[in-house]
This record gives C-alpha cells, structure tokens and sequence, in this order.
C-alpha cells in the first residue's frame, strides 16, 4: 500500500484514475447523435400512430378507434416502463451508499438502450424491405423496453464494480446481441416467449455473469464496507421489489395476443408470483438459527415465479401448474442465494459464496438466482407445457393461434415445439455466455473508468454526494463541548497540582 | 424483572419464545401444497382467458378482442394491485423500526390471501354447479385482492404486535369470514357493494379491533420508545398514502357496470378524496396550539373520503354529494385520530386514547378512524342514496342496471333496496367483531411465538435487520479516539501526583 | 439580532407570525364548503358517466360500453394523476428537511386546485349554455389535473418559502389564470396544445418565477443549512422523477384525439424523454472538475424532453424530430441549472446563480430550466411543426384531424396555425408574468404566516416533526456514559491530590 493516502473519508484510494469527465459525455453525444441520424433514416410511424390512421380504418373496415393497437397495449406498456425504471432502478438502491448509482445509472443505460433496441429489433424483425423503413407502434415500444431489460439485469451483477461509461458498452453490445439471439430464438426456431424467460432473463441473467467472470476482482474484500445494506436502503429496495411483482403479469401479457392470450398470461403470472412469497419466506425463515427473515431473499425470490412463466405464461399452463412453477422457483432461488451467489455476509467472512469461491464470480444483486437460473428454468418449462399441448385443452383454433403454426410453421406438430423451445433456451444461454465474454474482455481495456477494489459500491466516485445526514454535525458539536469541559477538569487538575 | 438480561441493543428481553423457525416454514409450506391440491381440483380458466375464447367470441358473435372483459378491467386491476402491496404495504412503514415488518409481512399475507381468496370466493360465487369448476378471469383477481384487504385492515390494528404465524391466521380465518359475510350480504340480502365500504373496510377494520382487543397487552407501554415514526418513515408511509389515494377511483370503480358504472364511479371517489384532504388539513391544523400539521392525519384521513364512498360510488349520488360525503369523513376521521384511538404521543403519557383508556384495545394505525368508522358510515351513506334513487335520475333501465333489480330482485323497491343496505352494513361489523373475537382468542394459544410486551414494533424480532446507519461507526470512533487521548491526560495527571 | 432567542436547534428565530392556526383552517373549510355549492349548482354527469348511458348508447348507435370515452382515457389519466401526486410531490422532497412539506403541501393544493379547476375550466369550456350547467367526464378529470400542474410547477419556485394559506392563495388564483389564458389560447386562438407546453409548462414555470421575485428575500442565505438534499432525500426525490418520466407519454396523450392521436404522442415524448436524459448526464459530467454526475440534473433537466414536447406530441414531428428536440432541451435545461438558477451551493457561497444575481429571483427548484424555459420552447416548436405540415405528411383529412381545422377555422393554413400557435405561447408567459406579479403582491401582504429568513426550507415551522432519527439517542447516552466516567477519574485524581 505505498502509493495510497488516508483520506479524510477514511478509505485508501490507489491512484487508479475514475475521471469520466471526458469520456462519459463524449459516449452519450456521439452515440445519441448517431440515433438521430439513424431513426432519421430508418423509423416512421406504423399505421396505427401515423396521421393516415383514418384512411386506413377506412380501408380496412375498422369500425371504432378503439381498435387501434395502443388501447389493447399502452396499459401493459406503462407497467413494463415502470418495471424497467423504478423496478430495476429501486431494486438496485439496496446497498448503504450506491443508491445513486443503482437508480441513476439503471436511469442512463435504459434511456440509451431502448433508442438502440427500436434500431436492432427493428432491422432484424419489422424492417419492411420495400421501403427500407421501419415501422413502430407501442408493442414496439414495448419490444424496446424488453430488450433493454436484458442488459439491465447484467447490469445486477456488475452494481457498484463498473463505472457508467463501462455500462454504455455493456448496453450497446447487450442490445445488439439480444436482438440477434431474440431473432434466432423467436424468429429461425420459431419458440414463443412472450414474457422471455429464455430472450430476456436466461440471457441477460449469463450475459452479466460472464461479464463479471472476466472482470473478477481478487481484492474486492477491500470494499467490504459498503457491500451492505443499511435500514432505510433495504426500504428503498421494496419499492422496486414490489412494482416489479405487481406488474410481473403485465410484463408477461403485454405482447401476448389479443384477448384470452393477454387474459390468461396475466393470470398464469400473477398465481406463479404468490406462490413463490410463500416459499421464499419458507425458506428464508428455515436458513436462520432463530426463523429471522431476510431482506435479501424477500427483495429477490419472491420475484422468481413471475420470471419463469415469462415462456409459458402465455400456454394453457392451468392455474395450478401457475401455481407449482411459483412454488418449486421461490424455493430454488432462495437456496441460489443462500448457497450459491450472494451479497457478502459483513460478519462472517469464511462464509464466502459457491460462485465466488469456486468459480471467481462476483454476483453483487445475485442475478443467478433471480434471472438466470429461473430463466432457464423458465426456458424449459416452456418447452415441456408446449410438448403436452393437445388440441382438447386449446382447441384446434386455439393451438394455432397460441403457438403460430401457420405459413411455412403450419405444420410443426407440439412435440417439435418442445424440442425447439428447449434448444431456444440453449441459444440464449449460450449467447449470453459467449458475448458476456467478450464483452468482458473489452471492458478490461484501462481506459474505461472503473472504480479501484477499496472503491467499489461507492457513490463517491461519480456523483456528487451531498454531506452526511444532518443528524451528525449538532451530535459531534455536543460531544466537543463536552470534552472541552473535561479538558478544563483536567487542566484545572493540573493547575492544582502546580501549585 | 428478575429473569431479564440487559441485551446490548439497551432493552431487557423476556424469555418470551419467538423462534418462527419451524412453525413459519411449516405454515407457508402447508398452505401452499394445499392451495395447489385445491387449485388442481376447482380452479380452472374462464371462457375468456381459456384458448377457446376464439371460438367463443364467433358463437357469442363478438366482433373484436377489445370485447374480453380483460379491456374493460385489467387497468383497473393493475391499480387495485398497486394498492394492496405498495399502498397498504408502505403504508405500515411509518414506525421508526418496523418498516420491513410493515412492507414485508404485508407482502406475505396479501400473497397468501389472495390464494385462498379466490377459492372461497369461487366456492360461494361462481363456483359451477355443471362441473364442479370455478371459472377464474380478471374479475376474480381483482376480488381476491378485495378480500385480502380485509386482512391486510386488520393488520393495521395488529401491525407490531403479531408475529408472521399469527398474521397467517389471521388471514386464513380472514378471508374465510370476508367470503361468507360477502356471500350473504350481495347474494342472499342482494346489497350493493362495488367499492366494499361494508365488506371490505367495515369488516375489515371490526375484525381488526376485535383481535386486538382480545390480545390486548396492558404492559405495552414497554415498547412505547419504538411506536413513532422517524423524519425518514413518515415520508416512506407517504408513498402508501398516496398511492391509494390515487388509485382509489380505481378500486371503486374496478368491479362496477361497464360504461357509465365505471365511468360514474372512478368521478365520484375522485371528487370525495379531494374533499377529504382539505378537511383533514383544517382539523389537524386546529388541533395544535400553533396550527402545525400531523402527518400520522395527512397519512391517513385523507383516505377516509374514498373509504366512504366504497358503497355509493356507483350510485348517481352527484358530484356535490361526493363532495359533502369527502367533507364529513375527512372531519370525522380526523377527529377518530385525535381522541378515539391514535398512536401513542410518546412525549405525552397521559394522553392515552380512548379505545386503550376505556375498551382495553390497542390500534397501531387507527384502523378505527380511516376503515371501521368511515366504511360503516359508507355502508349507511349507500343505503340512504339507494332509497333516494328514482327513475328520472337513473332512468327506468339504468335503475335496474345499476341495483341489478332482476330475477327475483325484479320488484325489490327502492326504499327496500336501503334498508337491506343498511342491514347489510350491520351484517358486516357483526362478522367483524364476532369473528375477531374468535380468532382473537385463537391466537392466544402461546405457540404463534409474538413477541414480549417490550419488543413490540421492533424488526429485530423476525428480520435479520443490518447494522445501523453508516453514519455512526465513524461518530462513535471519533469519539473513543477523543475519549482516550482524555484518558491519556488523565492518566498524565495521575503519573504526575505520583511522581 | 436584539430580540432573538437562541433555541436548542441552533438557529435564531424572528419573532415572525408563523401561527396558521385560523388562516389554514379557515381557508380550507370556506373554499371547500363554496366548492360544495358552486358544484351543486354547476357539475353534472355527462352522458358517458350517467346511468342515462344505455338509452344514449342505444340512440347514438353505439354498439359496446368499450366505445365509452372512460377506456380510452382512464389509464392515461391515472398516469397522469400519478404524475400530479407522486411525481410533482416526491419530486418536491429533495430538501434535507422539507419532505414533509414537498409531498404534503403538494397534495394539499393539488386536492383544492382540481376540484376548482374543474369549475374554472367549466365555466370556460362546456358550460351548456341551455342548462346552465358544467357536464364532466374522465377528460375533465384529465384537464382538472392538468390545470392544477400550473400551480404545482409554480409551487416549485416558492418551495420552502411560503406557507400553506400562501399556497392555496397561489392555486386559487394560479387555477383561475389558467383557465383564462387556456380560453385564449385554445379556443380563441383555435391552438393545439395537448401536452401543455404552453398552457401549463410556460404559464406555470413564470407563474411562479414573478411570484418568487415579488416575494424575493434579501436574507435567505440565513436559512443556507437547510437548502440542500442529503444522501435518503435525493433517493426519494428520484421517486418523483422517475413516475413523471415513466408517465409523461401518458401525460402528452392523454386528451389527443382518439386513435392515431393518443398513440403518437405517446411515441413521440418516449423518444424526446430518452434523448434527454443522455445530454443530461453529458453535460451534467462535463461541467464536473471530475466528471462527476449531479442528481440535481438528473432529478430535474432529463424531463425537459417531455416538457418541450407538450405541444408537438401530437404531430407528425417524425421520431428523429423527437429524439433532436429532446437533445437540444436536455442541453439547455441543465445548462440553465447550471448557470441560470439553482439550488444554493453550501459549500461554495460565491457562485450565486444568475437569476438571483442579478434579477433577485429565488427558485427553489429550478422550475425556469425544467418548465418555463422548455415549456416557452416547446411552444415554438409547436408552431414550427405546424407551420411545416403537409397534406401529404399527414392526409388530408389527417391534416383536419389533427389541427381541428373545423367550423370557422376550416380555411386556416398551416401557416397561420403556426403563427398563431406562436402567439399563443406569448400570451401564457403573459400571463404567467402578470398575473405571477399580482399574485405576489398579494402574497406579501403580513397575514399569511410566511416563514422568516432564518427558518426557511424547514419542515418544524408547519408541521409536528418527529424526533430525529433513532440512532441518535444511544450514542448520545454512549457518550455520556464515558464522559460520567471521565469524572470519576477526574475527580478521583483531584481527591488523590488533597490527600
């Protein structure tokens, strides 16, 4: 430690440069330059949001507005987008003193992601060849939201390790790598995924743990401190937790199709999300000598039934099947943060995690657990439901409509959807793992910002921090008095004496 | 106090058990399976969530999607959700130190009882006689989250004196008392009841008040340190306060008529919160030698005027009279906060509130004032303007619309239709109170494991809560290191003496 | 100083009439009991929301209760009411210790402005000149909150420097105003302005800055300590932020045009919001010796997107137009937090900001660089998009649409419209100035309870606040309990000496 100075603050800081100054604003200019020029040339209006609506009601024999798109899909669209912000941006303000960057952050790399996802999701799904435009609506907006998602959650498990510009980086290429795999996924297999347990959590769940793979930090120890909660964090936490639950079945509905397909994916979700409080509490309450509850399991676990229905959600799963998905992932998620990646325990420190441990991951918001794993488990849920779908339960209508099977899929029997479905979840993954990699490899090049080992989970380093709690000045002003009063005891003491 | 040990945290604590360890599991554990068995057994999708809902629609010669009652309910439900978890739940955050308990055992508990709710709720009410099924769609969600309201009322009373277990209790026998009362009071007495300010919020705040009366703890002035709020939960409970606030209109509005129900009552409890608001500010004003406001009222009486309207939302009571029914309540409520039953004043000890002073009964939140009063009071409001109903207000097919005066209803009066309103509101605090007393002695059996009178609202009980605030360690460090160096004087002194 | 006390806080307190035990109480109920009045005379059900409906459906054709105007705009107007409670209040809470008085004060005149609103706007709009009376609906509620928004924004300037019988004096006549230069500008200037840039952003923003000036105090910086966040009040104020940026799609859209119209706007301000949040963070790095972000411009400069779409939203401004709009205002509104106003910075009394430099203009919140400006800029670029609308761009019939070239404005060109809309923005700041400076000299007259110099920005002068955070107590006892023995060994030493 010889090149380091005790600061005031009282950490030591290694002379490891974390000035963004130039760098942060010259990657949000010229990228958001670069979405001017290119929504300039490739993205209208779709026929629902363009001024020609009424000439195309007419056209098609739409009697009422209401038939427009956006009545079926805005409401699922405003909890999806307040999932994305103050769901993932609340979840992540849990640590003592990395709220800023938890919200702000998720804030910044959101706001960038969905500009680049309309690009990507647009080239490779809706780009329509004869006018080399492409054309969005809000399930467009929706789409973009979900792309972003995937990148949101590896930001999980980079919290308070990377720093912003470094996040850019990791958005751009989770974009872009999403769109791909969701093109391959959804498109050349031809899988449903309505909620993306496989495009979005599986993913982006890998996507992340690869990332921090490569950018393991031997000595992140050092900032043991502040990887922790305090009371009114874990507060701020439930916040997001609870918008993210609550609107889990919309976000599993929102690009479902019209009708019983919305109806029942917000069913389907909203059962596997109950079901999965009662066992992560179970769970929680069983892994403490004295039945206490963690915040941690409670803020994360409960979450994992509504990620693991986001392939079946949409399939005649039944109510009860809702039900087991929710029970067996609280269970499975709880045990992933008790055992295999967790926030480090302050208190004990030989308690370190499997991942950690044996394979030199640092997972900080656990999204093994709450993404990855339920993800992929979601993955091959889906695949199962859909193997065991039989004309009876769908009707013939029904298991067309459900699961496409027309035009160049028409006839692709339920059996073959499994084995697609199943394989879908295999790309993701590998996607994530693979790209995560890579990317974590471009992220090690020194030139990003990031924060020293003893500096992590650390506001300090990037955002303006006001002074402490008000409550301290007026307490260590007493306690001067105080001792200034002893220290004329004291001396009086000595005066004595002299004399 | 001869068995106490003086514990670090500065409380004595009594050899009271509150280990959850095995009794919490095993409760979660067993529900759950059982509510999958009995899901597995009744539950299944209605025609509109169902994937044969495409051939519904061309039997039905329905036109278009939009027509699934999934459009005309799922916002509505969205909002009633955010109620129940973030708006009860934040709610419940204002104690200094039960946050998590607050926000977190309401999480449990509404997960559970919605469960349950919707198996109670299918049995008396749509359960089909042809198959044995209940058929579940959005309006069941939304009335299973009715139900867990009740429980979650009742928690106010309870909030810091009950442990997990008991609050599972208090739930299950909750929800099964809620769906009974509910049965009989819009089945067999045909009342109506869109936003439950008798089904929901009159029971609901009886059951409460009865539990707590009859675990009534005379040395719960040993917690009293713990029962006020902070600078910080006060603005937490903020985010309940106005959350329900807002949504309100919606859960008034979620289950009435299509078209102008909805319409009429969303406007209605609108106008009624509003009022609310600007009496409750005035009362607490006056109420203070130098007009300062009380949060605990703004938290909570601003609520009243929504509460009051559960009943007569849907009715055409007119704008103005929403407006006078806001005015009353909001006085009403306020003045419930003041004198009938509030949090203790911590500073002022002889100020006890009447229901402790002379029911012997302990209300945490006041559930008196905001749910038990006012929604008894709705219950009466909703009969007096079904009685005042008439045909050149309502129409003569509106009239039936919306008192539903068809089947055997069809030659109910109107003046009949208010008095079995207000028979219905007398059913509702009945089963309140009654049912309260039973489970209130229930829960007196001594292996729920709640905590000793002097631990009441402490999250230390059930919750692993992380250490304090960041902000000591470096206080108390500074003052030790000041400490010693006075020591050294000290001691410098003495050294001189001896010398 | 002669006739100051020195209190136990730490600061000098004038002997200033803070009292509001009459003036807030007295207003309160005599506005709410003359709303309850005017109402009885005035409001009415329209036809969508009167149990009239079925014989209006079956006379108007209407085929499905999903035509009713309540599904197209309920969920946009719970957004919107989110945006008015949550997003303005929380917004508001960023001061060290106003919280209270940012969330409550907001939810005080929000709840009196929308029920006069709803009046004022009556008046002026749908008064049926054959009844007499105002008929209302879901769009009412929509444009009551939206009227209130004025006052809210000019609430922001004067945030911790007024009283509550100030604020409701600012809402009385900040509503009335309203409605007054809304006539003008929509309907006799025949504007569009679905969002409001000019009608509340513009008008708002300079509303409350001429109230601010007239009310200008030569010796704030008396109450320097208390302006500013700590670390927890910038957390909840991201609350505020985030629920106006999720829902300012909402807001936009909210009463355009069924169809096309509510779907564009929506798209539009996704798009200009995103686009400014990355400038924010630019600049915001950038003006940073270290790159360091400043939540102030994060909580505050990433809305201006939405706000300088208000007027264009609804056009075919195309969505690269969208994303230039909301990078250009993401610039300037947080160089404007930069340079023009800004909270105080504590640490570093020299960089007075200009506009109390040198206009003596105190704004608490900044609500020049997130309403006024933007909102005057989003007014001319309203007029620019109309200017340069086509036929082709939009139909013809789309053009009619859009811009209600209907009845006596059939003949009216694009250019004109723009020339106009232009117009239209003059008259809101007009009116905004003016009416701001008369308002303000109202305000100064001595009877409002007002708070001095010395106790701005603090929540102890109007409401009951709590005793400081719980962790204090402990370490004072600690402390005390050292210091005890520190005399004991004083003392002993002195003993020791007269031995």
């Amino acid at each position: 430690m010889g090149n380091c100075c005790d600061c005031v603050t009282g950490f030591f800081c290694r002379p490891k440069n974390t000035n963004v100054r130039v760098s942060l604003p010259a990657v949000c200019f010229v990228w958001q330059i670069a979405m001017i020029i290119l929504f300039g040339v490739f993205i209208r209006y779709d026929e629902e949001s363009d001024a020609h609506w009424v000439e195309f009601k007419r056209e098609h024999n739409i009697t009422s507005d209401i038939e427009n798109d956006f009545y079926f899909r805005y409401p699922s669209f405003q909890d999806v987008h307040v999932m994305i912000f103050v769901g993932f941006g609340f979840l992540m303000t849990f640590l003592k003193r990395y709220s800023f960057g938890g919200v702000g952050f998720n804030f910044l790399i959101a706001a960038f992601g969905l500009q680049w996802a309309l690009l990507m999701q647009g080239w490779f799904h809706s780009l329509d060849p004869a006018t080399g435009k492409i054309y969005i609506g809000v399930e467009s907006l929706i789409n973009a939201d979900f792309c972003c998602a995937g990148s949101l959650i590896a930001y999980g498990a980079l919290l308070g390790k990377v720093s912003p510009v470094q996040l850019m980086v990791v958005t751009l290429f989770g974009v872009t790598l999403f769109a791909v795999e969701e093109y391959i996924i959804l498109t050349l297999l031809h899988c449903r995924d309505a909620g993306g347990s496989m495009v979005i959590h599986a993913f982006g769940g890998y996507y992340g743990l690869a990332i921090s793979w490569v950018l393991y930090r031997p000595n992140l120890h050092q900032s043991k401190r502040l990887n922790g909660s305090v009371y009114h964090s874990d507060v701020f936490a439930m916040i997001g937790t609870l918008f993210l639950w609550m609107f889990w079945p919309s976000f599993n509905s929102a690009i479902t199709d019209h009708g019983d397909g919305q109806h029942r994916a917000a069913i389907n979700t909203y059962l596997a999300l109950a079901s999965s409080v009662l066992t992560t509490v179970a769970i929680s309450s069983m892994s403490q000598k004295t039945g206490k509850l963690d915040m941690v399991h409670i803020q994360n676990a409960t979450l994992a039934g509504g990620v693991a229905m986001g392939t079946a959600a949409e399939f005649m799963i039944t109510p009860y099947g809702s039900l087991i998905v929710g029970f067996c992932t609280g269970i499975i998620s709880t045990f992933g943060y008790l055992y295999i990646s967790l926030i480090y325990d302050c208190y004990d420190s030989h308690s370190q995690p499997f991942l950690e441990k044996y394979l030199k991951l640092q997972d900080t918001c656990g999204v093994h657990n709450l993404h990855a794993l339920p993800g992929m488990l979601g993955g091959f849920i889906g695949a199962i439901v859909a193997a065991a779908a039989t004309e009876s339960v769908y009707s013939a209508e029904g298991l067309i409509n459900v699961f496409d099977f027309e035009g160049s899929f028409a006839n692709r029997g339920v059996g073959t959807q499994g084995g697609f479905q199943a394989a879908g979840t295999c790309v993701a993954i590998a996607f994530g793992l693979v790209g995560g990699a890579i990317v974590g490899l471009i992220l090690r090049i020194p030139i990003w910002g990031d924060p020293a080992d003893d500096n992590c989970y650390d506001d300090e380093v990037y955002w303006e921090v006001p002074e402490d709690e008000e409550s301290i000045p007026p307490v260590l002003e007493y306690n001067n008095h105080m001792i200034h009063k002893h220290q004329d005891i004291s001396e009086s003491n000595f005066s004595v004496e002299q004399s």
